[in-house]
């Protein structure tokens, strides 16, 4: 999908600027609490951009830092340990991974900060944001603003923000690119919490919904695997990583998302409890309402909501915030790296399992009534919807009785493992169940999209006029 | 279904006591923030209970407090004010509705208080208990320390316990009813939190479940009316009141509630939010991790609790509490009441009947696949279950995907408003779609149940051999 798309063409003819027919170098930039990745596209207004490298430093918070880079698909250096280099900050990665490939001979498009036309940045909440921003100093200053309603989020990119606003050349532009913005068209009885309205306008507290930038790109992946125009799907995502949510996709809107006002709400994740009673953490220790440590003169993070966002999920079941530890627990053949398991330690991977399981079953059939019944796909994806057969077949076989299902054992096990790829990203594990499932022409297909936050934000910035003029 | 039922007869032959075969009088009590209510039951061990009378006192919190009587099923007082009484608190109120019982020619089974040999206590957080216990100096020991975890909703009924076992003579048994006890069932992983384990376990932080006493009554009338056993019946059953939640009972016994560690989390309610991201309250005000004013030394109550449960729901919407004004202001027929509303109040009535709506449809959604598609009935009970059937139709319409209606406007708007009664405790107002509903023999039917708590706890006392020997 990501080679013959021509976007907005009429647009483009408006245009009056010969910088939109220039190929131009988009970088995206994607901070984890513990990671950074950039990736490098060649693009031109209106077309879907071509991945020229990409470049990943991990162990942020667990050194020792390693370097990861790829050049047109082939991976040139596979997890370096960094020596010689100060790296304790998301920034300084930057900075690495910037010279990195500035530096490689193998991607001459790439040869000065110069060469780098726009820079995406990949922030989490955009608050009222409804699209990509192009980031002033003024619109850095309602970015600041944003951070005081998802500090534990948003904090990460702003290093890298300010950073680039500081160090690249003033001819760069840097552009925003919000989880959030895909959901902005969730009804207002939805989002809206049954809480005092004036204080909820003005301290912004409604759902929000993330994980949208993943969204738009399994949206557009998926219509185009089955042959529909975008605006004809409805489908069920699923974007299961350290980090999960379950989005409702109408007429390829979102509808609804698991995730709330922040990314908290909804499905439990690696160090995540998802949503919980709200009360609970008033009775989980007496200072759950005073300032984290890890706030700052200008950031406030109570010590709830560092607990439910850093020490819970997982991590607080099983020990483990790696999901594949837990699914590799529970099966027999995987017998080498966790046998040395006791019967105690195997009972709570199933728990965390289990857990799993029926809270993206609940929002599966939550979704599949807000649809009406009308849904083309449930849509696996993320590292966990990609990597853990277990946990699709244990899914799709839990929501049978919505008519998804039976899952093809060869499909989910091997032609995911095999052939998810940049060419291929969307494999199907569950062909039309035409008996049990479809509804109004809907076949509730099963699929795993191989989603592409990076490419998602590079194809926003080339396909969106106002950058290019 | 009250006066058939034989309970536990092989269970009577064994009780040695002559106590098992004399009829007894048992008091029901319920008290509410703002209403106390104690329904009077002539019970003889193993039999439904028969009802005598019933009082109930409301307006504690809007004064002046008024006093409603009823003999053989006969309304003998009507909301009369209480003049020359002081009524400050439950234990007041109870006092008051003791007398006018045993004062009441009517009913000479009651002439003192020695005539009452069991009261039922209605307790809505019973923690690790799984069903009713008998109140013992120890007991109320650990009544009170159950206090902690939910101060808000068990306090009042522990007012009238204390009041009961200073006052009432020693031969009166109290027993306690939890509204938690009917789901001691739902699975581990379904019960859990995804927090600290050692954490969870020391602080009983779990869900529990409430509006348990309403779903055994709910139960036990729906499997009646289908004509099936307790112990083969799949419902999802919903108890909406100002306390709204909703349940998925499989095989006669709870699998999920909508409830959590407190009644707060799930469905919104007359003054409670329900679920809401868990950080939402540390951006909603910044001393919501303050104790509240209404906080004692031995009870803490959060700010954010208080917050959440006590002034958000419809009340925060929509400036009532009660959803019968709600519904009346959506019903262009219903002029009479609401033609002084503005557009925009009107809107911010429908703004709450459609989150009500959208959340209930979720549970719905939820549960389904939980239960696997095998349901039995859907069942509407509590005072807005009853009443609304603007409800109930939007409700049902929104899950006809999964088989459910369409609903029979006659039976639904007509029928459950004249028929619905102590004798006719069950309505159905859609009957079993033959094409889309029915799975595994099971056929999706819509009911309208009539919930009776204060029974439903005579009836567990007179059920319960240990409390007879």
């Amino acid at each position: 999908m990501k080679d013959v798309e021509d976007i907005h063409r009429p647009m483009l003819n408006s245009l009056q600027s010969t910088s939109a027919k220039m190929k131009k170098i988009v970088l995206s930039v994607n901070a984890g609490s513990s990671s950074v990745k950039i990736s490098a596209y060649s693009a031109l207004f209106g077309q879907a951009p071509i991945q020229l490298a990409e470049a990943q430093i991990s162990g942020l918070t667990a050194p020792p830092p390693t370097l990861r880079y790829t050049r047109h698909g082939e991976k040139v250096i596979n997890d370096e340990e960094i020596k010689d280099q100060k790296v304790s900050t998301q920034a300084d990665a930057f900075d690495i991974l910037v010279k990195a490939l500035i530096d490689d001979n193998g991607v001459p498009e790439i040869s000065s900060k110069e060469d780098i036309a726009y820079i995406c940045h990949r922030i989490v909440h955009g608050g009222d944001f409804v699209r990509p921003k192009l980031i002033s100093d003024e619109t850095y200053h309602n970015l600041e603003k944003l951070n005081d309603l998802a500090p534990l989020h948003n904090s990460t990119s702003l290093v890298i923000v300010h950073r680039c606003m500081s160090d690249m050349p003033k001819t760069t532009f840097n552009i925003a690119c919000f989880d959030s913005q895909f959901h902005h068209t969730i009804p207002e009885h939805i989002r809206t919490y049954p809480i005092n309205q004036d204080i909820a306008r003005n301290n912004h507290l409604r759902k929000y919904g993330f994980h949208g930038i993943s969204y738009a790109f399994i949206t557009r992946a998926t219509a185009e695997f089955l042959g529909k125009k975008v605006e004809d799907v409805n489908i069920i995502a699923l974007h299961l990583g350290s980090g999960a949510s379950a989005c409702a996709i109408k007429g390829g809107k979102s509808l609804d998302n698991s995730m709330g006002l922040t990314p908290l709400a909804g499905l439990p994740g690696a160090t995540r409890s998802g949503s919980v009673d709200p009360s609970l953490v008033f009775h989980y220790a007496s200072d759950v309402g005073k300032l984290s440590p890890a706030s700052t003169k200008d950031l406030h993070i109570s010590r709830a909501e560092e607990i439910l966002n850093k020490q819970s999920g997982w991590k607080a079941l099983t020990g483990t915030t790696n999901f594949g530890t837990i699914t590799a627990a529970l099966d027999p053949s995987s017998s080498d790296t966790t046998s040395h398991l006791s019967p105690e330690e195997v009972a709570k991977m199933r728990l965390a399992f289990d857990i799993f399981v029926e809270r993206i079953c609940a929002f599966i059939g939550s979704y599949y009534v807000s649809l009406q019944g009308q849904v083309d796909a449930l849509v696996f994806a993320g590292g966990i919807g990609e990597k853990s057969d277990r946990l699709r077949a244990a899914v799709v076989e839990q929501v049978s009785c919505l008519g998804f299902g039976p899952v093809d054992k060869e499909a989910n096990e091997t032609r995911v493992k095999e052939e998810l790829d940049d060419s291929h990203d969307v494999i199907e594990i569950a062909p039309p169940n035409s008996k049990k499932g479809k509804r109004d022409g809907r076949e509730h297909r099963v699929l795993v999209c191989k989603t592409d936050e990076q490419f998602e934000m590079a194809r926003a910035c080339a396909e969106d006029g106002e950058f290019w003029r």
